[in-house]
């Protein structure tokens, strides 16, 4: 329905959605007008009998949609002075034009770390669990949960992670997280909850969740690695150390595996001065050529806060982790997460803990292991094949475990930037081990490869342009 | 297989699971042992070739699970001396007994506010929803999303809220959160980023969101409410104020819409001062006897935080919500979600977006609207019949929105506590007006009643207790 009112002295259409009935159309209509500035502040709206007769409509509508649009701020209504525009922002610069949708991925060959192979994802039997889980879920699944997580989920965790990892857990001693982020955070907020707090983080490690650390308010400690992993018997020197963050199972990035000497003295400083171990065991699950070493926590549960997720396993997207805590910090821990956003979702929840006590984990952990240890089978056939002299080339580090190997180049060979600039020209994306330093400076130099992050099909073009790269790079000399 | 070694001075039963293999069940059964103190630390183990022999097990396998223990931190290795258990911590105090199953509920009638019909969640017509989605979501779709959302969900929001709620909403201007908490724990993140910030907040509230905002890093300023909803005449009168947090379309828990001329006062303050108003629509899609009043934003969008979740309309265990934010808070929200934890998980999002999209979320809006009028009106007719002279019986305020009315209670009638164990005594769960308050101190008294909370067919018993329960208080005169 189409109205011009000269009444306004322009020429004003307003486009009234019969969908919507007449008063919220004529509603609609007005705010429209008012939002483009067709309806400019302080004109004055015509007597609701004159707009009625001029548009076929009831009195009483134009007066319900003058009320609603005054109740809404868009008009002022006045006795004496009548109806009228009010005063509004200049609405046409509160938002921007169309909406950017995720700009297109250019194909890249992408050999980063950090990422799973997620084309993997077995989303039949995801939902499979899913249908299970919340068709038997009871009413109160759908209302506000548990902040530590669903018991359903927490059991299985507890069952799973002392089967496979060595941990000590008990449902009542976890709490269920939005992945590795929100875990540290809380830990975190929990640790600086009684004045400063320093948390020492392995150095290079990832830069991001010392970015988390700070940002949840305590500061950062740089532990040195080295190839028998976190330097923990440095600890003894750190003047205030409240808590020390660790990857044991395959250091990130460097994928060394922390040596026994150095799990002991971990745990001994934790002993002496009832510090907090931070045990990250973010690819624990993928050990290639034995089975994994268990955790520190099934050596020292109330030393350790384990954490665990999906990320590399399903997927980051389901945000789904854990926390097996002591038990001085489970009450704490619990309050932080329940005022940081309440408690998980509910329907991942009940979906991953059934689809764990289906052993359909298991079966997806099992396939996926068999599939990223042939390709790092793969990759290393291919670094060792590298032309140029042995004391060029890189030294690989980390094969053991995990989805990313390091490369460490010798000082007397090619740079980072000469390898990561080769893998660009191929369209190929690597880790660099630069941004991983606690503080820039003269560091070793590294290029880490991720071979769990492409799919399947894409794996062997990737390799392709790998070697194209490494050979350029090493070769050329 | 059971073995029982005499070496160890005691009856030592070993327990070789089977199905884990010789080397893992040795191992297994050697943790086992250390744990429960049946082998203590200092003992020494015998060595590979004696034990492989009392075994029938070969070196190697012997060999290896010492190894595994060894690195585990089990066992200690030293040269000469062989292996032997190591320190742990008495593991038996680690753990508690039982793990602790959420308590079985005691039937109780519930009428606490704040809470919708659980049971009415449409698990059939969202699992179509999620089958949907995940089928036909890219791979990507499973790696790391967006921080800010998905651009699915963002831009289903979007069209929602500009048709539903007069939200000037873009998908570029939304961050998906879990939940309300969160949105509001991040909002104050932000405003307390750079010193100290003071938020607003209305008083009567909810004490739980008081809390969030101090654990966020900011100090809360109460907020007086009348009959007109929050006195935002006030706010000229408050030193220094970074953000007000407002209910406007029902405001918690005394039910009042905000009055036009407040809602012009407050963004009056907002213009002026540069000032944040964070706008809580939690029930705005739940209103009776007119179409909902739009919300704030759509007349200042560079000033108002408009913050919706799914808690009422679908279930707050979904932990789904958004904020449509101004420019210039976009990029420091964003972050703070991004290191709080990386981004909300995608396929809850992906099944909405769908379920949006499909009108199914529409759908089942209206049903809701109509069921819980239906609640309403039954309750409404039980108060209108309460006995007593009218002086001692309670007002009731907020039948037009939400899923909750307060009933006021006189000064010369019965107290909360004559009302709240009158209910009690009937197995009657109600929400009290006191807690809700800033500071304790000499309050109007009154009682909340959710009327969303019980499924349909526990309602009417409910009713029946409250009328139970509220004839005695006020029969007895």
């Amino acid at each position: 329905m189409r109205e011009s009112w000269p009444i306004f002295g322009v020429d004003l259409h307003l486009e009234i959605d019969p969908a919507l009935g007449r008063q919220r159309g004529l509603e609609q209509a007005l705010r429209a007008a008012i939002r483009s500035r067709r309806l400019v502040s302080g004109t004055r709206l015509p007597a609701t009998r004159r707009l009625a007769a001029d548009l076929g409509l009831s009195r009483g509508t134009v007066r319900g949609a003058y009320d609603q649009l005054v109740a809404e701020g868009y008009l002022t209504a006045d006795q004496g002075s009548g109806t009228a525009v009010a005063q509004l922002p200049h609405l046409s610069a509160d938002v921007p034009g169309e909406p950017s949708a995720p700009a297109p991925e250019v194909p890249w060959h992408d050999l980063r770390p950090g990422r799973p192979d997620a084309s993997a994802f077995p989303v039949t039997a995801w939902l499979r669990s899913a249908r299970r889980a919340l068709t038997a879920a009871p009413a109160d699944a759908y209302a506000y949960g548990d902040p530590r997580g669903q018991f359903e989920l927490r059991t299985a965790v507890a069952a799973y992670l002392g089967r496979t990892r060595g941990v000590l857990a008990h449902p009542d001693r976890i709490v269920i997280t939005n992945g590795y982020v929100q875990a540290l955070a809380l830990l975190t907020r929990v640790l600086a909850e009684n004045g400063p707090a320093t948390v020492a983080m392995e150095d290079p490690g990832a830069a991001f969740h010392r970015e988390v650390v700070r940002r949840a308010g305590a500061t950062v400690a740089p532990l040195p690695v080295d190839d028998r992993g976190a330097r923990t018997d440095l600890l003894a020197t750190f003047p205030s150390v409240d808590a020390v963050e660790v990857t044991p199972a395959h250091q990130y990035p460097t994928g060394h595996t922390l040596h026994p000497a150095r799990r002991r003295e971990l745990v001994a400083w934790a002993r002496s001065t009832s510090g907090l171990v931070i045990e990250n065991d973010y690819d624990g699950e993928f050990r290639y050529d034995r089975h994994p070493v268990g955790a520190i926590q099934g050596t020292a549960a109330e030393h350790v806060a384990y954490v665990g997720t999906v990320s590399k396993t399903l997927g980051p997207a389901l945000r789904l982790g854990w926390v097996v805590c002591p038990r001085r910090l489970l009450t704490p821990l619990v309050e932080a997460k329940q005022y940081d956003d309440h408690h998980t979702e509910v329907p991942g929840q009940l979906t991953l803990a059934d689809f764990i006590d289906s052993h359909a984990y298991d079966r997806h952990i099992r396939t996926s292991r068999l599939r990223y240890q042939r390709r790092r089978d793969q990759l290393l056939a291919r670094l060792r094949a590298l032309p140029g002299p042995p004391a060029r080339r890189p030294a690989v580090h980390g094969i053991a475990a995990g989805l990313h190997v390091l490369l460490s180049l010798p000082d007397q060979g090619p740079t980072e930037e000469d390898v990561l600039s080769a893998a660009a020209a191929r369209a190929l994306r690597l880790g660099r081990l630069n941004g991983r330093w606690h503080a820039s400076g003269d560091h070793p130099q590294g290029v880490i490869i991720g071979y769990g992050t492409p799919s399947e099909h894409a794996y062997p073009a990737a390799l392709d342009a790998l070697t194209d790269a490494l050979d350029c790079v090493y070769g050329a000399a």
